[in-house]
């Protein structure tokens, strides 16, 4: 038979965890999304129905759990590590990638245990594991940025099909999905994400952008100028466009003041960005929706 | 022929509409999802296929835009009434209901017309008209909230069915959906939301949880102890259980710290306050999913 | 203190339940969303946090699942109206509201035990008590339908905001929600169901639509003509715009062939039917989205 | 500067495209949802913000519409495959993938142009060129299907961590999202989708399981034995775990007849099958979520 079973992993996906640190009164709270996925010598489950070697996806979560309590929390990537440490020690398991969402919640003043949901960006973060290979990644998704003026687009190349006005003064809008890699890891992975976080909103307020293109690139520059330790940067952006409605018709002028937000279709605009012009493609094995 | 219309309307739903400010270099954001729904004299278009009377949804939507720019925006619930007033103004109609969600923008500080959407709750408005009275809602959904103490659950009643265990010690979370009803207006739709959403947020940190019927019921309270001129508040919210993980099978103790968050089932606890026993039945039509 | 509880409610909402029915080898599944809520004597829990009438929550998620099994499935309604009797019989409930959503199941025809989900619309069924009156509701939603032809929309007034081109052929598209009160019960509620859903589609098709407000009420109409137990039929439809592209920038012609499917905004048709001109508005409580 | 620019592409996303192929009276409905995505020279538009060489995403999808009517729609692999060749002869193209999700619509017999969407699996395919080479894959994506016996787990190995019980009769359930690629083209798109789909549902119910692991292999075996052309099937699995409710509680036994139906967390499975166990990584740049 000719027909091969090839790379396959097996794990439990969106794991609810959520972990309070009791400091006193002083409560902290992690609340994590955990996804866990083991590569290794699981063959007989597919092609024999034998679960002699299976990790249940169950007992990998309970794995989450029970980890979240022996060794606590102390970042999405911390915590992760910990996991791919506990996993590569398990027999047949010779890979694993384990995931994570993050969601921020604000403390409400009244006192240090009430909190409410930032409900701004997810901060992500993925350890993939190849035998004696780990990579890092750190990200954040559903960042969601607009400039209402300081954007233009034109000078693009016009043929049959090209109906599109150039325009000097746009709103520029995007959603922002970024993964970057780590080579060498920063002292405080919270600390390291709340400063990159920040660079890429300042970069994206004063880049005066001539394109979507031109910004994102510009952000992810930013990030790697900032952080030696992190080798690739990936992003991906809708052009979440606002369309200047005509009000023409109602003898109204309309100087770039009344929009329509459309939703679909959208602009999407992906780049990755290199140190040294290198890449380690098994870093972004079961990282979605890149190029 | 013994059936008969009832109760009809139509409008245009989901118009959205961003409104930039340009006060000099200085721009402010109004981000809404504007609905519109027009009552009166439109039965032949159902009962005939006959138009002549009926307001397309493309003309209502048109005057969603051109209303953002004739007259501006100042708050959510004041656009709304202006909506309300053109549409009072035409012919056949006799009532209509304005909706509106309005989505919130922070600032990025390295200029004045940069921003990230804040992403917490959606605020919330809706005008309904029936011929000589005009009711004016105002309200929020999403806001998630959470303590991770100072929330108990026992002494009820036990039957045959009864399984859950009582607690003096359990995390409380909700999304919160609260709509009230203005009889006086504000001074000030912005201000006044801001104020409403602080006290409800304090509120929830500060009442001890006895039930979550006892947090929401208080968190009305509070509010309408501080605005007279709101007659009704009605509030809405599901109980996001978090579930203690038992991990006594690993020979860990969990003294509330790990938990698992669960997506459903869960409780939902639904409340209208009232100022004097009163309620307006009609200022709620079209208002979604209260008791 | 003038500030008082009104009404109020309790519940579990979307217990999910699968009940298997083994007729021997050939299995039959019943997939529901049930929601509960109770009325009654709760006033304390929310005033004082007191729980002592309480019925948890997670108690009436547990009568959900044990009636299942003690008194089986064979309708959702059957069942909405055994845990509604349920409920009627203990201490302190003067009433409530049973919801369903039902998902439906196509057999694979390799055995009597494998499934596809059906994907279609959901069917869904409510029954509101209030002490002696017991309110029976059936819909359905999300069951979208278009016809690429045989629909016009032309003849509405023309005004300051009126842009919109009359039409005497376009695509006529929606998501039909509706729901029907029942004041006479069919003797089979599944197959009252499957004769309703067809009378709606084949009046959906066969009605030349001049608006979508006739083809919604025709559809009502037909319906209720076919089921004299049926009192009240409440119907909202978006109006889901299919916009014919303009090629002639392309030098192509576009004879009704190509269409942008827009999301938002869309048009927005509600309605209500009436047998006798009777309506009761209480059997509509927490029936979301109707005018 | 030793940070540069890597791979990277722009295009238009989810262009939702609906083309009506009119036979006389008889419609035939295409329903599409399309993206574009460009490789190329198009580094400037990135690093100087020149777009001197960037067709813009309002271009490509100006040229979704016109090709949709200059060539009409066979099947989303023939038209991507247009496409494709369309942007494969424009300057500073080197490559591109292009993807549809295509949605199936059911007649209404009343007539030749009604339609009720089928709403099951969304049907699924991507072409990706790179320079002279061109991948063509196809897909589902939603396809949910259950067995509620003929499912057994058990025999996994069992650490510190374990508690999952042994089952040897459990419903099985799941999502089905594969891919394959075509390494020889079928001659007819449609006949190869419906028969492939055919083939998965068939398999599902017949294999009697001893893990997904074993379901899933067996399903993508089935379709590479009927199709000699496809040379790689990628297939990822939700386990939908549906758990037997403990109604001991209640003294009622539940042999296997009511289940929770839970959301998160579910195993997930994934896995590729290879003939001569050859792949090629470029085919699946930009298909979200595989290993």
């Amino acid at each position: 038979m000719s027909i091969t079973l090839g790379p396959n992993q097996h794990g439990k996906a969106e794991v609810r965890l959520v972990k309070v640190d009791r400091d006193g009164a002083r409560h902290t709270i992690h609340d994590l999304n955990v996804t866990t996925q083991l590569r290794g010598d699981f063959a007989a489950a597919f092609t024999e129905g034998d679960n002699v070697h299976v990790h249940a996806t169950d007992t990998q979560k309970n794995v989450v759990y029970a980890k979240a309590k022996e060794l606590g929390i102390t970042s999405p990537e911390g915590f992760l590590l910990d996991l791919t440490a506990h996993w590569a020690a398990q027999p047949w398991v010779t890979g694993s990638v384990m995931k994570a969402e993050s969601y921020a919640w604000d403390r409400i003043s009244a006192n240090d245990f009430s909190f409410a949901r930032r409900g701004q960006e997810t901060r992500t973060a993925a350890v993939n594991r190849f035998d004696e290979r780990t990579f890092v990644l750190s990200g954040l998704s559903d960042l969601v940025v607009l400039k209402s003026t300081g954007s233009e687009f034109h000078g693009f190349p016009r043929d049959r099909y090209t109906t599109l006005a150039e325009t000097t003064d746009r709103i520029l809008a995007t959603s922002i999905t970024a993964w970057w890699r780590w080579e060498a890891h920063p002292e405080d992975w919270n600390a390291a994400y709340d400063r990159i976080r920040t660079i890429m909103l300042q970069t994206f307020a004063e880049v005066h952008s001539l394109a979507l293109q031109q910004t994102i690139y510009e952000m992810g520059k930013a990030v790697m100028e900032a952080f030696e330790g992190i080798a690739e940067f990936k992003i991906s952006c809708p052009n979440k466009h606002h369309f200047l409605v005509d009000l023409s018709p109602f003898d109204l002028e309309n100087p770039n003041e009344v929009f329509f937000a459309a939703d679909r279709p959208y602009g999407l605009i992906e780049a990755a960005l290199q140190r040294d012009g290198s890449t380690e493609p098994d870093a972004w094995a079961s990282v979605p929706g890149f190029a």
